[in-house]
């Protein structure tokens, strides 16, 4: 199922808070991936389908430095078929002792268009990620090679990152804050619900900047705020 | 009891970590507030009364997304009854996997005057928060809506926060490090001494620039410190 | 055995990632000091000899405040005795409870000529260190004096830092990323090694961003890849 | 809402295990207290209303070893007014560095007719516990006195313990694997319920024993299973 | 590739521990299985091939609990289709929220004749479970189902178990304290290596409960430890 | 500064538990070794002088399995030169993923006429040192041989032990719950105290059975408490 290029439009134009409550109104309350936090918090949200590579913890005998020269070891290869417009998600375990991949292949991998790269382990080279234009979410900077750690064993699969279930296809979707799972089937409608729910909440925080009381206002209890807010979306036009 | 307006404004001349080392010589070593920082440290120093408010684990049927419907829900009433001037400490048991509060509640916070925000949990909306001119501290960013993991149960009763003791009425003091909570009846003779040793620290530190050793002048045990700092209070005038 | 001072050039050109995959290739998996960052990331980079500080669970009745008039305790000889050049590595226990040091203390260091220092706890004042030019990494925040947690009790021994082995005398290097400890016997092979990886890092870098896939060429197991990074180097003269 | 008798006899006949399921069934999957074990697994089921104790962190001005003079101490005070046939639900924050009661007070909660205790931090002189015959679940020993790090704070209010919201009256069953925290209103549908899954359950083990395969029969999705289940009720009185 | 049957009988014989120093010596650091334990230690060595199944974090609305009414459920397939003398590895993401089985499953699985389960998270029906012969091994009792927080996903692949890596066949050994994993090319070596060693710690543990020194005797740098290792061997037959 | 041997004595009649609180009320509230338990809870208590070991983090080339051949490697020689009577205590970091040390050694320090062994990491073997005579405490089993992680470095110098500290000569306790270290200073004082809270303990025991309410007598507010003590001691001898 692709992505509907209206709803990626949609969801970048929402926040990650809004998306999980609209998760957590459907029954949904383990979507955001815990503990990850954005290299480049200016880099512009990030929206696409997920991509997945699973590691698994590194055997020794398995691991040499060498098994790069192979084109088919899944890390290369990931990066290198991870579809435009796609955001690739690594499940390392939540460990953060060695790299889940560096600043060569996450350039590889803006220059081949996907929309962004998460991580529930950390970065190397991180100051060089941070400085590229790509979206790119890790838990903390981890120097040493992957090889030292972790193992590439699966492409595309359904993964755990961060404590949330991944499955290829999902939508995620990353902002300043962090990073959030939409299960496929519900993007196109939770893409809607947030854009209504982020004019809602525009509205009040100007409300809230301006004196309001949050009682009667958020929600909106009081008929006299879904007045205002009427009013308000025609005068803004949203 | 009161927080006296002079030591208020002594305690925003002065370092949290100051201020620790000056409960600690009267035997208080848990104090400060384990694992939080500030989510805008250019926010200036906050100093206020603390108003407290809890949470316990969400228990699911108690806390759909209709309950914030109710104008006597403690978080909204909290966030509306907190005095002007005084920093609300959310006790969310170390647990930032769902958020304390977000921007519109923070924002509707600073709007009634409050000094500041501590949660040793999370704030979701944190980018929209670190602009805000309030000082908040948390452990890290958090989405999901409180309701995915936190039931706010009780208003300004005694609480934990980040391992350290809080009751209400508390000084609580943050700045660009950390957040210090100084017992009440201790705040006007920690606020008078902490003015003191930061003298003392700031001549010291000058003296370190200039090339001087910190052997007999850190603690000034060489009693020619002692005169350079009389000398260095009065050229000063502090 | 004194750091070449060719060796300590090479290693300020050289990011601490390259120098553990350097230190993986000889079966090092552990040289990284686990969870540690710059206060201050534009502090340039650290390349030093370590110089270590080791410290105990404090106990009450040994480490009142007055310790610190005994010109001889450990943490304050070791500020005034680390050599210049040289970098400090304090063992704290992964302890960030209480403070390893202070900005004066870190000051001190800094004006006698020490390249750097590192603590697997945290810096208290790290808003003013964070300030300092010197490097300095630690895992978080810590406002309380050291004495309400840690006893300095060792000079210069061997001690463990965020899980990495550190012997005096091994070579810390330090970047925007984090720390890594060479061992000494290996510093100036590294470095050489480190600095031909870095060209071929730096070509590599500047082919991906300009649209060329990593297959034959990261690694560069393509006789093509060789011939342009030939070129590259003579174009470039390095 | 007093326990029902009948209620509190199923109870003590069916597993925290199935419970759990029954409470999954129910929307509610955070009931069961996580990371505490029996330290006698043999003293029987527990089953009793919630009576909750709640801990802060020490400060130590306020918790020197003459405060248990006070016979109003928060400690002291719940041992003796927790009801006979109550759980006494201890808030201990998962901290396990000093306990949160002993052998004395836990055998006087005994000797007046509690059905059992927990907490999430640990007892001390848990040898002598271990010894008595009323139920007790903790994390870990935990031999110092509780002034170290615990202040007792509140008597019966919502607490968390172990990750679950427990609410006084809530109905609190105890096994050799765990303690599971049923709400109130909900312990009597439950208990018929987990009743009629544990016979199930029964029959199910009997078979698996005699070398039946667990499809269709578990869940019993194949008629015969039905049938069989019926037959087996039948000849056992169940 | 078969596990041989004179393998298997002789990682009968020997310890985890030992299994632990071969493997050492050949490089491998990680194939312990960390922080799991048995349930029932008397149960006796578990020595077979792996045979995995993969848990991620459960996604509520896939997760009901009509999924067990699906025979192909990867969970109930898993149970049987686990070859007899094989050992199951789960891949619980060390998590002992809910469980990774329960009884039920694992007599079951014990029918089969399977030689044992492991989880890096938790069982539930614990107690049960220790009372079958079947060698089960787990971080800690987990009486939630597993659909709380699991959901399995894939069979037979590669996954980590406890930090250590597990292909399909490997060879899993466990004893009273714990399970280490052997990959398949080196078991043949590593059961022949083990059994020599394991004679010459049983010789070592006689002489030094006699009262000899374990120095030149452990390891045997003196000759006369080896003329009294070779004539132990010769007297005893081994 | 030697273990009088009346204080040994006493020491071995008194609990953990009941030190820590005589400790306490000197302002010691860290001297409970965190997080190790007993191998096997009825090997008798275990008090006797503190010898050190330290480890820091295995460095993989100065660890291979050939270093034991090295009769002055410290854990070795440590081993062979503990006195008898004292406890060797081994600061492991509180790292269990490798063992501080096996069987085999811990018969010898037995053998030796040491009182007992304690790591903050965790013992291989544990099943036979379980069977031992001699008291040992560790965290848990932990298979792997210690140059998995761990170099011994240092022999008797002052270390951290479970966030405790301790000094060579320290008196260590042990008892079927945990591990206290007595300051070498205080030993015989609190030796003295805690045999006198000792009696004082058993006499509430022994009320609290009978069915008294704790209110007065523990601690002993009602005169008539403390008429009862002395009747009770002078009928006991005590």
């Amino acid at each position: 199922m692709a992505l509907n290029e209206g709803t990626r439009a949609r969801l970048k134009t929402v926040s990650v808070a809004t998306i999980t409550t609209a998760l957590f109104k459907r029954g949904l309350r383990n979507q955001y991936i815990q503990d990850v936090r954005p290299l480049n918090p200016d880099a512009g949200p990030m929206v696409g389908e997920a991509y997945t590579l699973r590691y698994i913890p590194a055997r020794e005998d398995l691991n040499p430095i060498s098994v790069f020269k192979d084109r088919g070891h899944p890390q290369r290869k990931a990066i290198e078929e991870c579809p435009p417009g796609a955001v690739m998600v690594i499940d390392s375990r939540k460990d953060a002792r060695a790299a889940s991949a560096g600043s060569i292949l996450v350039a590889r991998l803006m220059q081949r268009g996907c929309a962004g790269i998460v991580t529930d382990g950390g970065f190397r080279d991180s100051p060089e990620i941070a400085r590229l234009g790509i979206p790119a979410y890790h838990q903390r900077p981890a120097a040493p090679t992957n090889l030292t750690r972790h193992q590439a064993i699966d492409i595309n699969g359904p993964v755990g990152c961060g404590d949330a279930p991944v499955f290829p296809g999902d939508v995620v979707v990353g902002d300043a804050e962090g990073v959030v799972v939409i299960p496929a089937h519900l993007a196109d409608e939770i893409a809607v619900e947030a854009v209504e729910m982020t004019a809602f909440e525009d509205f009040v925080a100007e409300e809230v900047m301006k004196g309001r009381s949050i009682l009667g206002l958020y929600p909106a209890t009081d008929p006299q705020a879904e007045r205002d807010f009427a009013a308000w979306r025609k005068a803004k036009g949203r």
